[in-house]
């Protein structure tokens, strides 16, 4: 009733309490439209339905700015700048991503997806609009959750520095994906506790003005406040206390399941499609990794917000005890964690997906590798198949790790191997060890990984043959198959197959003994080429006459791609693969 | 007197509160000697001398681990562990490093020098403990400058949450490298003016207990309350207050400048070498921007605590006002920052050191360009004529950034060059810029650079020629000349000489037409081989006849080179390398 005469927010400021209320009703269903049929984040958009109405209310969106923190929790403000098709009319769902894109509207400022950026992008956009004296708002929106990683503490901080009109919403839901941890989730509920009152308030401590909303879902309180904030001179926080999942009781039950969701039916709440696979690395990795703490209690697994990636569900997580951290949405923590513990004579485990380690470049070469410390990673979803949203791809790992002096990044193809190079990993005390998690389902070999992993850079022969050789990295490895049978099939051509299974370096033994009977040598591997494994490659055979062939994914900007599209437009496909093989060889 | 009998802790636990007096002026001579003769960092190890001995008076090393913050002022800490001939000594001064170093002392744990560090690897150093059951103290010694990084944050935010013993020494002496920036300080300096007892308490509000000490340089004052957290059974911060440069006159009263020195003549505090030269990228730099700002008044330059690697000594600071921000030592905001003012019209410049930048790949990757939003960056001391210990090697970011989609970064190998890109990236609005500074001082081509640099990817062939041709990136373009001149004199070949300019792209055109009369192309770059400019061209070259030979540092941990010889050692000398192209074309 209300909600089809929303095309932007100048039609919210025409509505009155009452009719907001109404609105907010049939917001929550719009989303549950969208989200049943299509999955996404749900607790948290539903958290902030009265939030991101007020917030249009008071303030003048483009003019004023609002800057969403990860942004899942945007579809309420997509709906009210012009969006709302996107979850109304089961058509246009794919229209409108999950996440902001100044692509789509000019009341987002940044295609995001990273936890923590918001305060500090903010405070670039303010900067920008003291310099040129201008006089909107600029908002930023962050969750509890967000406040655990560094990149957020360093925008407040800056903002308190920087002392002009700022207003940072902190909504607080008591939530990360799973429960917060972290010594300021105590002052977060001392000040929810106080209504905002008590002395010792951390955001004051930072330098800012401060404001606390106690029922972040009644709308009256959320105008009045957000109103006495608009056009402030300084920089403020404004502390709102809000429901995850509100309006839709099995979300308010579950947060953490209700977190991000797969279709659902909407009566009941239940998955479309029942998700009862356990054959997952993520799974599998968590029941190994428990029967390790039982065995020995120098184990411990490590996660910086995402506990089911590394296969630990709240029952598994309750079992481990002291033995499973979780250091909240704070990556490089994590990895430094993790050297230290090494260093001081645990067996530490963190598993993170591919698009987060980029947090820790820096933690894994000075925290970690420098020091040579034994920890061990494990990446997931690094993959053409993994997440594929511009702000969650999994395929700039290798370039990143793979440069790392002391780093052993490891990629197997098999089950068998993955977990002999677990169990390797944790047990050696010589190297910081990552493994490239397959992300395309668990495949077994049937035979037993019997390799010393201990000696570094010795790539696997699979098959010997001749004239052409395919060193087929992780995942890949059984396209490299394909391409192998492909080409003995219809061409004749016996390739060499090789599982190189370490990424961080060349095998110089073999591939020297590869220039005798071969012309060419292919390289597959699940990433961007640039930096990549194949690279490394072709510059061993650069002087020499061997020729070389990199198949992987070329460097550009991805978004919601289809992965076999993808796979096709860069040939890798076993019959493009054997198409350029036959052209340089005959 | 005191100090020839101080072999290890256990010598200073003998001693009174008067004989440790002593032994402080004792130290600051040793040091003094040290530092005045090898240069290092002055400032920050004064300030802490009474502080250290206190510590090891109080906890019993190695068992009690400490864990000093990027450890440039771990000197005295040195000093007490058995090392102290390492500043005694003039013969022995190289035997000891600046930073903390496992292979020199079981009192050390961890190579450190990046900031913000100590507080997440003590925790790891603790998880251990706490799972091994032992009950030794773990203790971080964190500068007041080094809170600003949000690696810190996550540290004290985990440690609030681990809720065991971890003792937190925060060395509030005011200052990062220059002043300290962030609301956070705000709050330091009401703890110090009311002698911790303030209620709104940053560290209480992060969920730590705490402890002042007003005046750090009295002995009683920190045996005492170092006593009292011994043995604690939860995480506690000290905040000690201290004068940085304690005891030496000239260096209490300049702090910014005796934050890190050349060799000076203990006197007076003079260099002992005049560094009057002018003549450097950082200078010419700062010139340049100072002078845009006040062209244009949305110029904003933009540094993570080391204002001086930009050119922005103080008395330009001042100048620059509003338009020069220093976010502290918060290197992720820098970027985002950066990208937040490009996004609201702005034009950010970010001048920071390659090894620092290795703690922005994400925020580079996300915040920046995935937006395509066009900042500048500028990387210093990005050479094997960088800095070269182990902790701040700068031949990583090639392969950092260069695989980042929607990046641009170029190499230029003259001043005229530098400018021009600098001017351009400045001016246009289409990509987010990096440009990598040359490290081997300011070389003049004496011609105008007119190229247009909107058309990326186009490399410069600055001399035509057939069968090799030398692609030479950046400061090593020189290292080229001097190759294709040797080549002409010595062997009658004349090379084709290519100035790359685009680290981030192939010329494809180019590439393929150097197919036609060329044998062998090889590339130089000033950075690590892996991931780096050279593997893109072997890469293109692989399915061809041209043979590539790419030259660079070979990847492996570097600490305390003689550039020289690394560069021999890497064949990276116009005789080895014209020793290498002829064997291969001959």
């Amino acid at each position: 009733m209300y909600l089809e005469k929303i095309n932007s927010p100048e039609d919210v400021k025409k509505l009155s309490i009452d009719e907001m209320k109404e609105l907010s009703f049939e917001i929550r269903k719009a989303l549950l439209n969208r989200l049943s049929e299509k999955g996404g984040h749900v607790g948290p958009n539903l958290g902030v339905v009265e939030l991101t109405i007020a917030l249009h209310y008071v303030f003048n969106s483009p003019k004023d700015k609002m800057v969403y923190d990860i942004s899942h929790q945007s579809y309420v403000h997509k709906i009210l700048t012009g969006r709302k098709e996107g979850f109304t009319n089961l058509e246009k769902y794919k229209t409108i991503s999950g996440y902001s894109n100044p692509d789509e509207s000019e009341h987002d400022f940044f295609k995001l997806g990273h936890t923590s950026t918001s305060i500090s992008l903010a405070c670039g956009l303010a900067k920008a609009r003291d310099l040129k004296g201008d006089k909107d708002n600029i908002i930023a929106i962050i969750g509890d959750g967000s406040l655990s990683g560094g990149e957020a503490y360093e925008g407040l901080n800056n903002a308190a520095e920087a002392g002009t009109n700022m207003i940072i919403i902190v909504n607080d839901n008591e939530m990360s994906i799973a429960e917060n941890y972290g010594g300021l989730y105590k002052n977060l509920r001392e000040l929810r506790e106080s209504e905002g009152k008590c002395e010792c308030n951390f955001f004051k401590a930072m330098g800012l003005d401060y404001y606390y909303i106690k029922d972040g879902h009644n709308l009256d309180e959320l105008i009045s406040t957000l109103s006495k904030v608009k056009d402030i001179d300084h920089p403020v926080v404004v502390h709102v206390h809000t429901i995850k999942g509100k309006g839709f009781e099995v979300a308010e039950k579950n947060k953490e399941q209700w977190h991000w969701g797969s279709p659902f039916e909407i009566e009941t709440g239940k998955p479309r499609v029942a998700n009862t696979n356990t054959n997952t690395y993520n799974n599998l990795t968590g029941e190994y990794l428990l029967n390790a703490m039982k065995e020995d209690k120098n184990v411990v697994a490590i996660t910086a917000g995402t506990p089911t990636v590394i296969g630990f569900n709240k029952e598994r997580r309750e079992i481990a005890g002291k033995q499973f951290v979780d250091v909240g949405i704070a990556e490089e923590h994590a990895v430094a964690l993790a050297s230290g513990i090494a260093a001081n004579g645990g067996t530490p485990v963190y598993g993170v997906n591919s698009t987060f380690l980029q947090r820790t470049y820096d933690q894994l070469s000075q925290d970690l590798c420098i020091n040579n410390n034994p920890a061990t990673i494990l990446v997931y979803s690094a993959s053409v198949y993994g997440m594929n949203d511009v702000t969650h791809i999994g395929l700039f790992d290798i370039g990143l790790m793979s440069n790392i002096p002391n780093m052993v990044y490891l990629a197997p193809a098999f089950k068998e191997e993955y977990f002999k190079m677990l169990n390797w990993a944790m047990t050696q005390k010589e190297h910081p060890v990552a493994i490239r998690v397959p992300a395309m389902g668990v495949i077994e070999s049937g035979v037993e990984d019997t390799t010393d992993y201990s000696i570094l850079n010795k790539y696997q022969v699979t098959k010997e043959g001749k004239e052409v050789a395919i060193i087929a990295l992780g995942d890949f490895y059984q396209l490299g198959e394909k391409v192998a049978m492909k080409l003995s099939k219809e061409n004749n051509i016996e390739a060499t197959l090789v599982n190189p299974k370490f990424i961080t370096g060349i095998d110089e033994e073999l591939l020297e003994n590869l220039k005798k009977e071969h012309k060419l040598v292919i390289t597959l591997e699940d990433g961007i080429l640039e930096g990549g494994f194949g690279e490394k490659i072709s510059r061993f055979y650069g002087p020499s006459n061997i020729k070389v062939l990199n198949y992987g994914i070329k460097k550009e900007i991805l978004d919601r791609y289809i992965p076999d599209e993808l796979m096709k437009k860069n040939r890798l496909t076993d019959i493009q693969i054997v198409e350029d093989i036959i052209k340089i060889i005959k």
